[in-house]
């Protein structure tokens, strides 16, 4: 059921696709690196590009300051009903290794490729073109029938790739601007491409950056090589020890709060004829490398993971230096699922680094940080309508799935606003988030935003 | 026993010494850094301030090009008896991490410090400071008696520090003109402040740098994590397994032809009474890393090794980036003894690699090289004569003692030239080598000269 005011909608959404794509490539030359402070004032004008975009729509929009990255914040005051806001971010990642691109990760476009048109750049996938899909839905609607069929807000942080430092603080103090009837967040992608997707449970996250110190200056190893502990040589244990030959992790109680998955799950994602084939041999592998006896879709999706993120000691330079390295580093990365505590997990990380730690040797944990794994209450009837209007863009039906990555952002939602969340993306597994020559298909932001369309029609009748 | 002769030459050395340091700081003042391609040019001008200081002391010196950084090689054709080849490298290794220095590298001084006054810069002690200690005794000897009481030439190469590769095309295609009587090499250290020393026996080296690859680009550990192969766990998985519990290297084959110590060995060595204790607690270390029931002195002088000089993998930045990266690469180095044969060790190393390579990955081994340990033959009366002149100058009796570092040369001098070489250098366990605030005692570089003073006269009457 779609009511007479959609296709209207839908038909400016194609009328005016390149006005639309010349506003995300404004967004996009943008080099918002949050992680780097040589960015900083790069988020910063993004911020303000956003607060001026949305004041464009008639959304009353204020970019907020923070110790970090400044919030963008915006209030449609004309729409009624169900009350909705919408989340974002408007950073990205790091670029290097830059050499790896084949054109300036800020200067984007519009590029043929053998599967069709695709938005190449920096953020094209994560987020700035998956947020401009919900924004240009707006427009859409709003330039055809003058205000939206529901009440809307719009919310975007700038620090999403650097662990939000600012997120929660800002949260608690601004609750009451914030607090909607429900959250969308369109930071996800698809089950295939021509399947659309509600991500419904979403891994959580902890990390840490491990430090050994062995002497307290590099050494020559010729001089001291044999007598002298090599952190290098500590952290390769601390970091091999970490997984046993069947891919289990090894820390104590890692294991504690993960669920089996139940029939009807296994039996849900047994329908979708995931090919694990294709997706491993997308990044030219073949074999599965988590715990053995799972499927490709648990290892991703429903189980827990531990990988190094980052790793490096001594000379790393051009050439060869003989040195016996000072110190070493890793940065570490869990992902969490069901009840999992990151708490416990850090805990029990410090400890396995302890217990094979030699006398003459410290270490510190850096930058640790933890959140919970999250599951979305599938029963509220905005998931079915959300799924229908999906179902109507795309060839093949939508499906409710995991997903591997961390969110955080629903989590607070949840905790902090008892507000559950929608995800929704239009992402594919070949973007190359957060990787080289990073892109965003033309379609998936043309009709994700005509998937916006439909679920704001949708919604105005739950 | 001396000459009438020595005396007044070392008058002239104490005389002169501020001259002479005037030239020490200005080789310092070049920034031959041999492995950074950035640093080429630095490394020519190097080799012409050697070609011109050397004809200032009557030498018929000239710079040879090579595929990489020039050689200098000069002759004396005055002096008559005993030839001598020295040799000396006036390249220096890379001077990161910056940070640590408490002055710029290439901008030396002399500093006061608790132990007396230290010659501060990169190459001060390895090899700038050790071969100017040759140059300026030559220096003094014509000063004061208008020649030589033997005949010098001088070789000086700028690939010391990065492997160098011209090194033995060069000296197979000018063998004649650089076969001497005996090499002596200015590039090892004293065994303490007071006990000089000449070196007898030097470790070997092999080399590589390994690099694992798994999924063909950088990926997101969200979305791939556990399910893809991280080659940063399979590089810890090789590294941490090159050493047993016990701190003996596994690689197969590893120990055939490592000697043990005779027991006059054993007994002379005890007689150093080598302070333990001293050596590693100046670095902030107390335990001996290396293979349980053997003394520090065995690990560093005559039991082989196996180093992590060097390694990264993923995203070594600031902040997080939870990247699942494609690379992990490794500078790995062995420190060899007796008869083991560099090539057997690195085919042991390429089959421990394979061993725990998964289905999905593949490797390189980059930079490959060896070089076997050697042994000096110190009965050829040079060495005694030598050890008397060491003896005249300082406060206790020279030794002949083991060195942990791999010094290729005196091996090539051997193999090529049919050579040997007497090791004579003055340098000390806390000169930072290859480290940050590289130091050369300002008493090693006096009495330095002095010593190659003496020992030039004790060689006259060999």
């Amino acid at each position: 059921m779609t009511s007479q005011m959609l296709a209207p909608v839908l038909d400016h959404v194609d009328a005016t696709l390149d006005e639309t794509l010349d506003r995300l490539m404004t967004l996009l030359r943008f080099p918002s690196i949050s992680t780097d402070p040589a960015f900083k004032d790069a988020c910063d004008q993004t911020a303000d590009w956003m607060v001026n975009d949305l004041e464009t729509l008639g959304f009353a929009a204020e970019k907020h300051a923070t110790p970090g990255h400044p919030m963008v914040v915006a209030h449609d005051s004309e729409g009624g009903g169900l009350h909705v806001l919408f989340y974002g971010h408007y950073d990205v990642q790091p670029v290097d290794p830059l050499n790896l691109w084949h054109r300036d990760p800020f200067d984007p476009a519009i590029e043929d490729t053998p599967n069709g048109k695709v938005i190449r750049g920096r953020g094209a996938a994560d987020d700035k073109g998956q947020l401009m899909t919900f924004v240009e839905a707006c427009r859409a609607w709003k330039a055809v029938h003058g205000s939206l069929p529901i009440k809307v807000s719009m919310f975007f942080e700038g620090e999403e790739e650097s662990s939000s430092p600012s997120l929660v603080p800002y949260m608690k103090e601004h609750a009451e601007a914030l607090k909607a009837d429900m959250a969308l967040i369109c930071d996800t992608g698809m089950f295939d491409p021509q399947t659309p997707a509600i991500t419904t449970a979403l891994r959580g996250l902890a990390k840490l950056e491990l430090v050994i110190t062995g002497p307290d200056k590099d050494l020559h190893s010729g001089m001291y090589g044999g007598a002298a502990i090599n952190p290098a040589r500590v952290m390769a244990r601390v970091l091999a020890d970490l997984h046993d030959d069947t891919g289990r992790i090894t820390l104590d109680g890692f294991y504690d709060g993960v669920p089996e998955l139940t029939n009807a799950q296994r039996a849900q994602w047994d329908d979708l004829g995931f090919d694990a084939e294709g997706f491993l041999g997308g990044v030219d592998l073949s074999v599965p490398a988590g715990e053995q006896g799972r499927s490709v879709l648990e290892m991703i999706w429903s189980r827990p993971t531990c990988e190094i993120n980052g790793m490096t000691s001594g000379y790393t330079g051009a050439g060869f230096k003989t040195v016996l390295p000072s110190t070493a580093s890793a940065k570490i990365s869990f992902r969490l699922v069901g009840t999992q505590d990151p708490d416990a997990i850090l805990r029990a990380f410090e400890a396995h680094v302890q217990a094979r730690l030699p006398a003459d040797c410290s270490f510190q944990m850096l930058d640790t940080e933890g959140a919970a794994a999250t599951t979305m209450p599938i029963d509220h009837p905005a998931f079915e309508a959300a799924r229908q209007a999906l179902t109507d863009e795309w060839p093949r039906p939508a499906a409710f799935i995991g997903c591997g990555g961390s969110i955080p952002i629903a989590g607070y939602f949840q905790t902090l606003l008892g507000m559950d969340s929608m995800l929704i993306g239009f992402g594919r597994d070949d973007d190359g988030l957060h990787s080289p020559n990073e892109k965003y298909d033309l379609e998936a932001f043309h009709k994700g935003i005509r998937s916006w369309v439909r679920i704001l029609d949708a919604l105005s009748r739950v």
